[in-house]
């Protein structure tokens, strides 16, 4: 069976792109991060998550980013709240992270090298790309490369590959797939900024997406918020 | 002037690239790691080489990579002690920790853009380079492509360049160079199996090419030995 390592916040969208490994007949292993951030809930959803959707292996990494500071996900300053539409798609997000993506890669791959598997799982989608640099496709294929060399497994022959199948979808299709899935959404946990009992704020960038993605699908979202 | 950061282990290797690095003139910011390993004494022996050797800032992330396992220097194995020198130099070491270099570079990356540094210095070595895959000129060259491609300060125009100085050196040029460069040498620290009292075992494959290196030389080792 070809195994996987599936990168899994907990949110949508890895949420789904571990469904899609599963379906595409991946034995997934979901590795999470606790990296510092505020939301520790993330975790709690991924440990869900991974149960209910079957994962053979989930484990969760803590990783100290928060040394590094230089974001709103790792520093205390506020999250963004009610940005528009234009605001949100332009340029570099202040939840940018540096090098995030990198090192969670680099993680996915020592996991992997361990399994072993070759497939590495990514959850970025349309608005990660045109946003984020670590979710490009050429970042993605330098990866790749990096992970081929710099491995005993890719040296002995093994090809990694890393695999990003929302790296095109924007919210809605993401959602439209993991119903499709059947998916347990209510699961799920998108929020930057959620209340001391879980409640999505509904205001940070990550919260407006959603609300927006799951407006266009007409299907309703079953977490709790805060204020809509 | 010019920033750069400085993997710092506390062995010799690294310590003589954070010389180096500061002779050609960058302001060195050094970035070790607490990452489960056994011998914790690295990291005091790496605070007090940035100390001495006048670095602007060290930092040690404490990172998880116990969960992978996968190597001698993480699992509960024993070190190989006294092996030859044909045995220590061919094939990849039972020392390889998966996907290492590719972690510790990403966090290097991290806190590069933070400062913000262009450059970062790697204390591989030849012998590291004929081993470790992820101590090949190709691997660090791939690693500048991934992080050019997949930060906001490369989308930039950062061009981020891995220095690795020392890849063609064997340990007695290291030595050599260290002492030209008034390294204070008793201060590093390179075996895998100290005692509880901070004495190298003189019997690990570090320990044995460190005592070669200097045999080498013809310079004494300042370090303290359990045996030699």
């Amino acid at each position: 069976m070809k195994r996987a390592v599936v990168l899994l916040s907990g949110g949508l969208d890895s949420t789904t792109t571990l469904a899609i490994a599963i379906e595409q007949g991946y034995e997934a292993y979901p590795l999470s991060f606790d990296y510092g951030q505020r939301h520790q809930i993330e975790i709690d959803a991924a440990r869900r998550i991974a149960k209910s959707l079957g994962a053979k292996e989930h484990r969760v990494a803590k990783i100290d980013m928060r040394i590094f500071g230089g974001s709103a996900l790792t520093d205390d300053v506020d999250v963004p709240k009610k940005r528009s539409e234009t605001e949100i798609a332009h340029g570099i997000p202040v939840t940018y992270v540096p090098a995030r993506n990198t090192i969670f890669l680099a993680y996915a791959l020592a996991w992997a090298e361990v399994i072993p598997a070759a497939h590495i799982f990514l959850g970025v989608n349309a608005i990660d790309y045109s946003g984020y640099p670590d979710c490009r496709p050429e970042f993605i294929e330098a990866f790749e490369t990096l992970a081929n060399l710099g491995t005993k497994a890719g040296v002995e022959g093994t090809r990694f590959r890393v695999h990003a199948p929302l790296i095109r979808f924007p919210k809605s299709e993401i959602i439209r797939k993991a119903v499709e899935l059947n998916v347990d959404l209510s699961l799920t946990h998108s929020c930057y900024d959620p209340s001391p009992e879980g409640l999505a704020c509904g205001g940070c960038d990550s919260c407006l997406l959603r609300l927006k993605g799951f407006r266009e699908t007409g299907i309703e979202d079953p977490i709790r918020y805060a204020r809509k």
